[in-house]
């Protein structure tokens, strides 16, 4: 297995705001200035471009989450999803993170459309950021791309081409010719890719499992995919996420079976179920069992009412009239006759459930009649909050029941078994594995040796890698521009990493404003000033800096100074070293100076 | 099962500073004046304390972490572990938690000693601080008084009198009687307490799993725990950790064999194991197998060597002599002669096995005949941490082997089946679930039921909360001060929630000063200087924001003023709304106001 010999011993890129290629290649340079004054080098090669067919990866690969890879070839690039992923400790204050799309955006004009294999954010959430600065047409399923609309009528953005596919139709963008092909994944209207390129097939699984014994849809197209796999598939690209789990996931069908139990065992109990909105197929399970056992259902929370209905306006989801309630109107209702479906599964703190579980929503008011279920996995990282929300939860007398204690969630993504099935039916003669952190891509690469591919036709990109293939040949090509841009408040990719390194400061050491006033006319230091916050100074301390800040002004001719940045300079350094001696903290010190 | 009425919905106590008692019992009240100019009162009933047995719980129950348990009867209390617990998200530059010990440090003229049932920080960290307020003896086996002797040593607390006890010893402490039983554990010398008291036994389990083969010394006493049960128990008290896990926990010895086949297997590459320092079977293992494969160890981080140095001295670890050389030797031997022992399991950014990751480790170079053994769990928060080690790793070229693939580690707690062998031998008449969240405390609390104890013989307590019992009666009695204590830089408890708040603020949302300079004759505003940190401003925008105060402070007369807090007042409100608009963010504004 190839590994690029440049990113040995490299930390992962995408804690990096703009991951710059480091070494451009030393070809015919195009200058291209973008907005934010960078410059970038492009590489124009036009006799390489004609051969190769270029994978580039934006977003996905050393990571879980914002994927995003372009397939280009010639002037023509198609874009496979737009995703998103939620920022991480040390991105403070970052609402979302996106993937830095500045190539993208440098060939606007060879992009022939955005390809979107399902609904999930980590596919579609960057696509009002992207199409403001991109116009080309985006094509998904059904319920892709009602989410996809709604997320653009949010972002104002009402002039996207929106085009409707199905599993099973075919299209043609550029030289490239598309095919879409059913899979399973815990959202309805799932796809993989086959893309007929001039030098072969690439194969994307995009998000998948096999699931035999689905709850609505379809058993993912093994044979369709085995025989686009005996036509000759030049690569594949497939998902990582569970290549550490064993076996195969299990099917939906097992939370329908969970789910009747609980319906059954807690007849006369109020029932408040939270789960995924996306997760189609287990709403409509749960407004099945509200059926039959003579339920009326509640949804709570903004996502969940939003996804609902515009699931079942188009056709996924069933919802029998006269079925759903107000959320305000259950009290109304005996505890037995309810239902409440809710949405925060990962205990996001202004969500419906987290608020129940505080005592803080008045609409439903937990007791020791409820039987609360979590059908969901914790995501890593949410841990501490939803296990917060389940012993609050407990604290008021209610029943939880949760995903350690029964199988009340199945993943949507392959385990190892199923990815061998993938390998063995497309047989292809290249592989990249995508949608996992390196060890999962490691190891995925790991199981496509075992089933007896060679180890120099797999390679293990990571973002900003191209890969340039043939019709017999796989290699790494130039590296480009990318990373992670930040949405922040208003601002898109302001904050950089200078800005985190200082909340990220600011939040453990706090922080100490130095103003300092000086006489205009004479050009003395009259005052000294200081005030401190998020660090806790006795007013000795205060008095003692403030001691230090004058000792140290004392020395200074302002008439000989460079310039505002020297004093300041001399300002953080005079209680520096004091204000660590004394308080075993390294605040950010802030200079202000007033001349008056 | 009684859970207490006042609670109700609440959150858990342990992210507030102090929790104090809402409502102090009404009765002879004694105002004691304590340091920080604190007024609490305390309940002074001799009636009473003659005749009921008081459990306090300083910490470790609705949380996992900083154990304190005090019992109390008459003028006798004894304190069983003084731990602390690691800051989370929500308290960013807090170095440790502690539990709040107000309540102990106003009765100290009553502790009879401090009993520690084994050497694992959430057991023995508070001590250093609380052995400053209070001057009591500690008791403890030989592993833990000598890993609590170095902590001292560190604190300069020289004076303190550590009394080395064994599991079957016996003391007393005031009108207690304490007996040492063995236990299992993932630390040598781990015991539980069987503590007689005038109104009956109280058993604590402290941190235990029953081991029936353990790598060195012996297996859980059963015997003796049989035995002190048929003679009757009033009140168990039990480690709940693993409540959630079926069956029973695997025997140290698996994980014997585990690194058995990675010696056999990995024969030709230099190993490099982390563990926890701490856990000295497991050391003891990692030596002999390296004697029996022939290879060097070296000792790498500062808690590695300073445990491994210790615990040989008492003869808790056999290190045959020439078996271990200096980390820096490691590279002039061959790969296949060298096991690296280090820290880091849980990713910790200084740690020994995050440098060698990263590349920043000059005496240990990770390459591709590296194999690296994580020889421990994830502790839940961990996971982005250790799992980006694990992926630089793997960039490196390294294999890696971690418990998500092989039981290379097994928990030092008791699962399901285990707890109900204890239980089952000590039949208490009363129980108290400890060492747990909520959630772990009410299935601990469901599991006695399901063994045919009553519902209302059972409490499950919080921080704060004291338990009363006479030789057939259990009840809760008053709350007390308590909670948590931070930690941080140079101080305790000098950090309350504002300051908290203030940095959560400060990491999400940044940081305007407004300096303000007035001229000191003419009481006139002069000038106004705007700087910004953790949040981008522009040029304009900072302009703009200057012209808000100018146009706030023109309609200003100094003269009208009450004070300088009117004024800075004026001032935040000037911009607060525009700074909201513009930056869709919150920043913290600090004006500062300079009089020349």
């Amino acid at each position: 297995m190839n590994t690029k010999k440049n990113n040995k011993g490299g930390k992962p890129t995408t804690a990096k705001p703009v991951a710059k290629a480091k070494n451009p290649p030393k070809q015919k340079k195009v200058k291209v200035s973008i907005k934010k004054q960078q410059v970038v080098q492009i590489k124009s090669d036009k006799k390489k471009e004609k051969k190769v067919l270029k994978v580039r990866f934006l977003g996905g690969v050393g990571e879980i989450g914002k994927n995003m890879t372009a397939i280009e070839f010639g002037k023509d690039i198609i874009v496979i999803d737009a995703g998103i992923t939620f920022p991480s400790d040390n991105m403070p204050g970052v609402d979302v993170v996106l993937p830095d799309a500045t190539y993208l955006e440098q060939n606007k004009a060879h992009i022939k459309g955005f390809v979107i294999t399902h609904g999930h954010e980590d596919h579609i959430g960057s696509l009002p950021y992207i199409l403001k600065e991109i116009n080309a047409p985006v094509f998904g399923t059904k319920l892709t791309l009602t989410l996809i609309e709604n997320k653009l009528k949010e972002h104002k953005l009402n002039d996207v081409s929106l085009n409707c596919i199905r599993a099973g139709s075919v299209i043609k963008l550029g030289c490239f010719s598309i095919e879409f092909i059913n899979v399973n994944h815990s959202i309805a209207g799932a796809i993989a890719l086959s893309i007929t390129t001039p030098v072969g097939v690439v194969f994307h699984s995009g998000d998948f499992k096999i699931d035999f014994t689905p709850v609505n849809g379809e058993t993912m197209d093994l044979n369709r995919i085995s025989e686009i796999g005996k036509k000759g598939v030049l690569l594949l690209m497939a998902d990582s996420t569970n290549i550490e789990i064993s076996g195969t996931t299990m099917s939906e069908s097992v939370v329908k079976e969970t789910l009747e139990h609980v319906f059954g065992d807690n007849i006369n109990r109020r029932l408040i179920i939270a789960t995924f909105a996306s997760n189609v197929h287990r709403l409509q399970q749960i407004l099945d069992l509200a059926v039959k056992y003579k339920r009326k259902v509640a949804f709570s929370g903004r996502s969940m009412i939003n996804i609902a209905d515009a699931a079942s306006k188009i056709g996924e989801l069933y919802i029998p009239e006269g079925l759903i309630i107000d959320v305000e109107r259950t009290k109304s209702y005996k505890d037995e006759q309810i239902v409440i479906v809710s949405t925060g599964t990962q205990g996001e703190p202004m969500s419906a459930l987290t608020r129940m579980a505080s005592g803080e929503f008045n609409k439903v008011v937990i007791g020791k009649n409820d039987t609360v279920v979590i059908s969901a996995s914790v995501i890593p990282g949410n841990e501490k909050m939803i296990y917060g929300v389940i012993n609050n939860l407990y604290r008021l007398g209610a029943e939880v029941i949760y995903e350690s204690l029964e199988p009340i969630h199945v993943s949507g993504h392959a385990c190892r078994d199923e990815l061998k099935v993938l390998h063995s039916l497309v047989k292809p003669k290249f592989f990249i594995p995508v949608h996992g952190e390196y060890r999962h891509l490691k190891k995925h690469a790991r199981l496509a040796e075992s089933l007896g591919m060679k180890e120099h036709n797999i390679l293990i990109a990571e973002i900003g890698d191209t890969v340039e293939l043939s019709s017999d040949t796989i290699k790494f090509g130039e590296k480009f521009s990318a990373g992670a841009r930040f949405v922040d408040g208003v601002g898109i990719d302001d904050t950089d990493s200078s800005v985190l390194r200082d909340r990220i400061r600011l939040s453990e050491d706090g922080l100490v404003t130095v103003a300092v006033g000086i006489d205009e006319l004479s050009l003395e230091f009259r005052t000294v000033e200081i005030v401190c916050r998020g660090l806790v100074m006795s007013e000795v301390l205060l008095k003692e800096a403030k001691e230090n800040v004058m000792q140290a002004l004392k020395k200074v001719d302002i008439r000989t100074l460079r310039d505002e940045e020297e004093l300041k300079g001399i300002i953080r350094r005079s209680i520096k070293n004091y204000l660590f001696k004394a308080t075993k903290k390294n605040p950010l010190i802030l200079p202000v100076v007033l001349v008056i």
